[in-house]
């Protein structure tokens, strides 16, 4: 699989996610403003991966400060970190690691800037490396719900690509598939911005493991036919009383679930997990831009010009409706999130 | 509003609807085999409007048979019935409508082959002009569902561009804003070949109904906020149970309506009533080319090249899920279906 982020040469490298599936094409980011541009504009998207590559973003901004002096240098830096924050406001996992890089840099005062400059680097390339470790961690956990035979529904992208290799949700997956179950896939498409049919489509054929494409509405027919036997979604934000805002959609997803009695199956790291917000009301949801849901890659239009749009990119899905949240500490009731993660 | 289907100096004038909202062609079809292939790739779309058109198709059809003996006469023209049948297998209104043509050519058995043309040509004029009535009626009967104030969501399209004009459920939306009801319309795209976006949103902005485009993954959120106090959608085929086989996505709808409490009506004249159909697992449900699912227009793609899709045009409301069915005798419960239609 292809890395989604990467340091490369002095350079964040992001696999753009925005010309998936047609064309396997890399930015190389030289600056920060270049790291939160592709944030932005979705050539990289997923929570966790958006976290690692702010983090990197920091890094690789603290490189170019010519500073020598810690107060200016670190000032410059939490700017950029006040920057890099500004990107998205939903999936916590941005403020969760650009909150850690400024712990760092906190905890370094004193050293020498161009040692500082070091430690960010190795910072970001330890929050990067850790990331793909709790999504195997959470594989090993979530794969036990999975059985041989299963039908499981994913929606949006929370694989490979939404983190910095392995995936959430479809980590799972793929911890399941390693272990030999035989399972097939159904991935929602996810309009507006498809991250369904051109993220995980692709990245499960990549794995060769079994994948059919449908549009989000189709899902509850299939449920009804007893095509589904489980679900399982990433998460953007994961409030203290275990509701989750995750990508638009998926509130639909948990209510056919829980009308069709299947189980229904969140999978995210600690750092999606926000307990200074109480319930998923508290969530803030990004309104993004009409031409996503009037267009198809911004070019071509599907719907009469100047229509009305709302286009909201999250949805929160109340802690009810959810059967277990999958972390890398195991399996829990969404009721049991704050106390399990309170130490956090 | 443009016509959606006429007779224009001796040919079946179509609009175009694959080409809206970007353009208004017309498509004059000279032979009923242009008329069939137009309703297979939904040049021509929605019950009723397929209905009327292949009707149309068939008297079309019976003014270039050279045959001047009934018998021979007769069995061309039953067998281009045949052949229009086939376009598509879900919305009963097609084989309502000639079935009425097929009566309709035996009842005039014995006249003079050059008066049945005639007559063939009356009744399929007169088919198109009550489905016009039967809109107008139903949507009296559904205006007083509706109050003053009320957002309503409708899925796919079925508006005048689905009928011969004034539209089944956005007849019922159009006649309560006709009464002076301040509403707000919410189209669901209805992917994958989004008559939602090219068609009810253009529909309702070109009668300046106000309408709000979303795609089909947002209506669960927008229920869950309280922004949405009706569903109004219309039918391919009403089953003598009530149970109702409507858009792909219609399904969805319904549940998260229950889900909300939110009523959810279905509006459709008899001819969309089929009380042969015991219930909903009776009624074939097309499946579709899968470049609908995989590409935007035939063209565009949207997912990676030969991804397995499933691609059901349809999908089917169990009667306990609707409200009511709106018709052009009124409106009733799902249940009462059968005994109000068994006269037909």
């Amino acid at each position: 699989m292809v890395p989604t982020v990467e340091w490369k040469n002095g350079a964040v490298r992001l696999l753009d996610q925005s010309r998936l599936p047609e064309s396997i094409e890399f930015i190389d980011c030289r600056d920060y403003q270049t790291v939160a541009d592709a944030i932005r504009t979705l050539k990289v998207r997923g929570a966790p991966a958006i976290g690692v590559t702010a983090a990197m973003g920091v890094a690789l901004a603290a490189q170019t400060i010519t500073a020598t002096d810690y107060p200016t240098f670190s000032q410059t830096v939490l700017a950029i970190c006040d920057e890099l924050e500004a990107t998205r406001p939903t999936a916590v996992n941005l403020f969760w690691a650009i909150g850690r890089m400024r712990q760092k840099l906190e905890s370094v005062q004193g050293q020498a800037v161009s040692t500082i400059k070091q430690v960010l680097m190795s910072e970001s390339q330890v929050i990067l490396e850790e990331d793909i470790t709790l999504c195997k961690t959470m594989g090993r956990h979530g794969a036990g719900l999975i059985q041989d035979g299963q039908t499981i529904l994913t929606h949006c992208n929370a694989g490979s690509l939404a983190t910095a290799g392995y995936g959430t949700a479809l980590g799972v997956i793929r911890a399941a598939w390693e272990q030999g179950k035989k399972i097939n896939v159904i991935a929602d498409e996810t309009r507006p911005v498809l991250q369904g049919a051109r993220l995980t489509a692709w990245e499960l054929m990549q794995d060769q493991i079994p994948v059919t494409l449908i549009t989000d509405n189709m899902a509850g027919s299939l449920m009804k036919q007893g095509k589904i036997q489980l679900c399982v979604v990433g998460a953007d934000r994961i409030a203290a009383n275990g509701d989750v805002a995750n990508k638009i959609g998926t509130y639909s997803v948990a209510v056919l679930a829980k009308a069709h009695h299947i189980p229904f199956y969140v999978a995210a790291p600690y750092s999606t997990i926000d307990l200074n917000t109480k319930t998923g009301d508290d969530i803030p949801i990004e309104q993004r831009n009409p031409a996503e849901v009037t267009t198809i890659h911004g070019s071509h239009p599907v719907a009469p010009k100047n229509v009305a749009v709302y286009n909201p990119a999250f949805d929160v899905t109340p802690a009810e409706l959810i059967t277990g949240i999958i972390t890398e500490r195991g399996v829990f009731k969404p009721g049991e999130i704050a106390s399990q993660f309170q130490t956090q």
